[in-house]
């Protein structure tokens, strides 16, 4: 299940690699839903890729799901752009920038109808995965807002920690909040210092695990921070999340410690993308990108099938081909 | 492709038999979405059934798709309520009575979106269904409009023919229109006589026709209005439609001349309902419901799939159980 929207805290400067300036980012959470979902985007006017030309990890996903068949079902987590690829509706409106005094104003409802969705929902098992350029800030500002420890990685190469910092305490200023004033009230966090995916995750969460549907989260530090939301709202039960081996090394977080502290089972799966010389994984070698839209376990699920990572890359090359096919990964695809 | 929506026109009296009453009929599209996706409503308050019991056609085409797997794509083609199942947007709103002057204002952008839409789609074949009540009534409007002689069904045992003569005549009316005025002009026909599912089927159909998919027209006279729109539209490719036998028997509609005058090539699939006594299938062999969410495509993939009818009645039997449980048909579910 993959949450895919927007929140315009992405337009700050120097905050997200996801998308090659911008003005394209915006378009990448409706592009990584087409690829998830049709290998190709067939709405969306580009194909993600990050300043230094590193693809969406949609591609990874969608490398994983062609070699073992997983279904998908996208939900609208206040996607901006039209999307080409089938989505379930709960609400969900683009975010407005965290600095903003109410950034996410549909975030209550948004809780409540994903909640709904999520208990009503008759799979066996789901893996949650979000697309939202400028995530990573938004789960900060949240967590900064609950009171707990901050823990989150980037898709940059080099965290831009301070920048966060800056933007999380000018949104607490901006919604007269003190750390920690939001604690046990995730409908508040959310809606003053979240976005509206992180929102329509936290729901699902509360809501699939209400369901008895096994849940593992597929993601990083993002999907963490949806945790620490379904801690506040009382969820209590175990929980899983399923990431890469490049979030797990990123030197920026300290992903173990902060997934005890919520007892959340860790799943970390590598790639092994350093066997392999090729512009589809390069990048992520040299800490691009990461983790998004449920690589992390995508690649656990590969993983658990017996599935080779050497098939996984090899796919992911083929997948990669039939997006760019010799085309400037930077520029807007026709 | 399932295109799932609404119009005011079923709210008329006698119109439609595709809900328990003329309140729950709002909700059949939702469901029958939801049934297909999941074998279930989830979001939806009821399981469709007719004035009589007789469940939704979407029973049957789940149990197909449980026997042999297909893929789904619901196209929202102006749902009223909400539905758990994922949907493409294409702008569609719901349709208002073709008895005002404007009921599909969206009609132009809606063409234009799911054309779009269906050129994209990397499918190599499609097949398109619809559900909506009232939709054989609107397809008659269309059919006049154009200028064409109207070959309609109905979900109801008696067609209320001289109904849907009256409704129709008085939509022409409230449009300014004559008969054949909108020949040549698919987006003024669906606009002035239209609904918004046979809008979003039209520009799908000439979209998949021009991406050069292989498209088959799931359903009955509704399809067929919608091969007529097409054609009108410019399309000359011969196509196909894929129908039950309880639509090419019923007595009000010559399906075989219909087609012939459109180059559309007929499937007909009887299910071999007589030989099963049971409440899901009993009313078909009546003449209730007769097609609708593809049934006729649906059954007809089975039987090319060397499926024998026998396991598809029994899995019918199986889906029916799930939704209904023992309770009854016609009351709103928990």
């Amino acid at each position: 299940m993959l949450v895919a929207g927007t929140t315009r805290t992405a337009e700050i400067e120097g905050i997200s690699a996801a998308g090659a300036d911008s003005d394209l980012l915006v378009h990448t959470p409706s592009a990584d839903a087409e690829i998830l979902t049709y290998g190709e985007p067939i709405r969306a006017p580009v194909v993600p890729v990050s300043p230094s030309g590193c693809p969406t990890p949609a591609v990874v996903t969608r490398a994983v799901r062609e070699l073992i068949g997983l279904d998908v079902t996208v939900v609208d987590g206040g996607l901006a752009e039209p999307t080409g690829a089938p989505t379930v509706t709960v609400g969900a409106r683009p975010g407005d920038d965290v600095r903003e005094q109410d950034p996410v104003s549909t975030a209550p409802g948004v809780l409540a109808a994903a909640r709904e969705f999520g208990r009503a929902v008759p799979d066996d098992e789901v893996y949650l995965a979000e697309t939202i350029p400028g995530g990573t800030t938004t789960a900060f500002g949240v967590l900064r807002a609950l009171g707990e420890t901050p823990t989150v990685s980037s898709s940059l190469p080099e965290n831009p920690l301070e920048l966060k910092q800056e933007v999380v305490r000018d949104g607490l200023t901006a919604s007269s909040l003190e750390p920690g004033d939001a604690a046990g009230d995730p409908a508040d966090a959310l809606r003053r210092m979240g976005d509206p995916v992180l929102a329509t995750i936290t729901g699902l969460l509360v809501g699939l695990v209400e369901g008895d549907t096994a849940v593992t989260l597929a993601g990083g530090t993002q999907l963490l921070a949806a945790a620490a939301l379904a801690r506040h709202a009382g969820v209590e039960t175990t929980l899983r999340l399923a990431t890469t081996s490049f979030v797990a090394g990123d030197e920026s977080v300290d992903l173990e410690t902060a997934a005890r502290a919520l007892n959340v089972d860790l799943t970390v799966t590598d790639p092994g993308f350093e066997n392999r010389d090729h512009p589809a994984m390069d990048a992520y070698v040299a800490g691009e990108a990461k983790e998004g839209v449920g690589m992390g376990g995508a690649l656990a699920l590969a993983d658990a099938a017996g599935v080779p990572m050497e098939d996984v890359r090899e796919r992911i090359v083929t997948v990669y081909d039939r997006l760019l096919d010799g085309r400037d990964p930077a520029e807007p695809q026709p």
